[in-house]
């Protein structure tokens, strides 16, 4: 089968062909459908992002597609079921083991989840890692539900994703964003406010902030705007190091929480519900598998408008 | 009655002769047998923190006594009663209303907390704020309980505190103080290591550290050391601001969280309880009425020792 192998590090994406490859007991054997781009694969090549497995390895990370063979004592999924792959970190296809930047890809039953009938593939791989990132900081660490008055800062694809997952849980919705040309698709996502800084959050009343920016300045700003004892979630990574204001976290008993993608299949779907009732898009262009390379180019330079996905 | 009050900030405080308060709805009067010193003390005499209630104000809220009249409606206490009174911010004698340190002061009946008889005034009114402060830390937002790995950063009077509290909970304590010579004192307190810097927590597989010092570097590397998806709770404001490094946070899905002395009056009596068990002993030095603003003054310049309450 065709597939992109990382060799070396910091290294290129090779074009190999290898043998597809076998289930194991607990394992099944996935024909990719779509696979999703991903910074941290360009981590991974940059030598930035270390590996638990040896090189080299197949990458891809973010996959859906059809059971082509079961292992041993599986009994979750069928050959011919369409599935998505939640990530769990600790056994993750195109990061523990080989991925699906491939024909085929290897991966644990239990982190499969089913597709609806006729479900896009490219949104069911977007799911699983954009989608899922969203939804952890909004859902899982946010903590989100009906009622509640939530901050989202930070409107570019993921952020955009988050604020229209807080809307379908029922939230009231606050979005930051210094680039206005976002606003106007923030309103079509049902954003019911739109600022241009964390500050006009102030005395909003808010229960919760996301912050899919990270820029340091967003999350200090959202301390001091979240409400007595309210909650800010930290997603995005803009910048390396955050500083605050202590007696802003202190004197209000704020809660400032990391927020790393939770695997969990029971997220993965919950997001593939979100988009399954026609609540939630994802924002995805395709590309073909001999791109993916070109993609990830794209993504290193900061030049992908949206998630980028490949079909295979 | 005798009192100190405060008419105008910056200022010092005055040696007064006024009415003994009479009670409201609702309210008590406590004749006033031992008040807590506190550096929120000289914040407000210094002008850095302001007064919901317009001056003049008597200071001094940290105070047990004896109720000596209560108001129409009171049903929770009785004239004699020995009692503590529980800080509630946004109602707190010595803060939005007249405080203790005076013969008598008014407080809401629902704020106080029946003392044990016999139960040492100084012990009481030093549990009302650095008891509870500590307890707040460790055991509302640390929510440490039996079996708990826990870090102690900044082994100082409030440290050495939710130190004890940490081990009365049933936890395995890890202390961190640069000054060896706490560190017997500490070991006395059944701390079961010592270290002189937070990195050294690193590895221990920490359920929570909870950091007294807050001098920014000690936030920092508690969030370092705390094991995935751990909780730091920020207490000390060493430093006014605090940086981090984002992805210490991010990816490991840890929670960090200010830490605002919770004044239900549940949380008093935990640590009242704790102190007529004899599993606590809060470390504070009487003073005498007269001496309380020299007291202030050894506060404003570093020089007390643990907390100091004066004996009225």
């Amino acid at each position: 089968m065709k597939a992109w192998r990382l060799d070396s590090v910091p290294g290129e994406l090779k074009r190999v062909e290898v043998d597809i490859p076998q289930p194991n007991p607990g394992t099944v054997i996935v024909e990719t459908k779509a696979v999703g781009l991903c910074h941290t694969d360009v981590g991974y090549m940059e030598g930035k992002i270390p590996f638990a497995k040896p090189l080299p390895i197949i990458l891809g990370h973010e996959a859906a597609g059809v059971v082509s063979a079961i292992g041993e004592g599986v009994e979750n999924v069928a050959v011919g079921d369409a599935v998505a792959a939640a990530l769990i970190i600790a056994d993750a296809p195109g990061a523990t083991r080989d991925g699906a930047y491939a024909d085929f890809f290897e991966v644990t039953a239990a982190q499969l989840v089913h597709l609806p009938a006729g479900f896009d593939w490219g949104q069911a791989a977007a799911a699983t890692d954009a989608g899922v990132t969203a939804y952890t900081g909004v859902a899982v660490h946010g903590a989100v539900k009906a009622g509640d008055r939530v901050g989202i800062v930070g409107l570019g694809g993921l952020g955009m994703t988050g604020a229209r997952i807080a809307k379908v849980l029922g939230a009231t919705v606050f979005g930051v964003e210094p680039r206005q040309s976002s606003w106007e698709v923030a309103k079509e996502q049902g954003v019911d406010e739109v600022y241009a800084d964390v500050s006009e959050l102030e005395g909003k009343d808010l229960d919760v902030i996301i912050d899919f920016a990270g820029f340091g300045t967003t999350t200090a700003g959202a301390l001091r705007a979240v409400k007595y004892a309210g909650t800010v979630v930290l997603v995005g990574l803009g910048k390396t190091e955050t500083e605050f204001t202590s007696f802003d976290l202190v004197s209000r008993s704020i809660t400032l929480k990391g927020s790393t993608p939770d695997g969990n299949p029971e997220n993965l779907r919950a997001v593939l519900k979100m988009i399954a009732d026609g609540d939630l898009k994802i924002r995805a262009t395709e590309i073909g598998f001999e791109e993916i390379p070109d993609g990830l180019g794209r993504l290193q330079r900061g030049e992908a408008d949206g998630r980028l996905y490949a079909t295979i």
